[in-house]
């Protein structure tokens, strides 16, 4: 099966095709003085365009792993989760708290989809 | 590869079925006032449940990652883990500590296995 | 797809093929005196040692995810993973700050590969 990496940096690439699974990298927000809601909004439309980048969409989504800096924060996340995810095509899914990176950085998804 | 999502809530699909891949939700127990290894029991017979439906097994698993709320849990957490997995075909494994959704969830489990 | 199991211990298997993916273990340091820099190190000899036996290789890497005990580790980790990465072929990676399960385990990787 053959691989293919989109958007490589000094540490990891943002997104890995192989075969039919398209793997993407933890995503944070860029604008993080945005609240929790605005930088899952963030999250998630960067997930929308790797995902196409990589011949996948929100549709084929199969896994994902969720990390909220503050529990409390899952709620309001949920709320733009729950509008942005295909209401037919629900992925499994945790979510747990985690310090991030950067102390200013609410949430990071990290989501695994099919091809086709 | 054909896609297959099992028991879609508003978030998440508890399993879905990706080629000869099936993935699973993070599993907490609902009966809260256990401890952790009743817990452990509750989310465990669940996951049973949920690789039958996906047409999988635990004798099939590929990976678990589990969190507990308490690092010092891992311990009675492993007891029952080690009762419950098929000593011939043990998954790979990751267990760190984090907050979870409840409070009184004392532990969350997600796997990644094989069908057939 | 066939499965085959490596190094099986009482609680999981080091590595287990599913087909032409390959999961490996979270992976901790033996010798917990050394920092997190000498830990990265020897966690990432061990990651080649499993890739190799389950016929795959850092090039082929597709996905890690990364616990540091504080999230401040995050810069010295990732000076060693960025020498030690096939600059060529990065994976999808998050990291995260998490208790692990022994306290003087400073950095924990699990990671997903292709074979071949």
């Amino acid at each position: 099966m053959s691989i293919t990496r989109h958007e490589p940096g000094p540490i990891l690439s943002l997104a890995v095709e192989h075969g039919d699974t398209v793997y993407l990298a933890g995503i944070v927000a860029k604008n993080l003085k945005n609240d929790v809601k605005g930088q899952t909004e963030e999250v998630l439309t960067e997930i929308d365009r790797l995902l196409a980048k990589a011949g996948s969409s929100k549709s084929k989504l199969l896994s994902a792993t969720i990390w909220v800096t503050d529990i409390r924060s899952r709620a309001p996340m949920n709320e733009i989760w729950t509008k942005w995810v295909d209401p037919k095509n629900r992925p499994v899914r945790a979510c747990v708290e985690a310090k991030l990176a950067d102390p200013a950085c609410l949430v990071e998804i990290m989501v695994v989809a099919a091809k086709g």
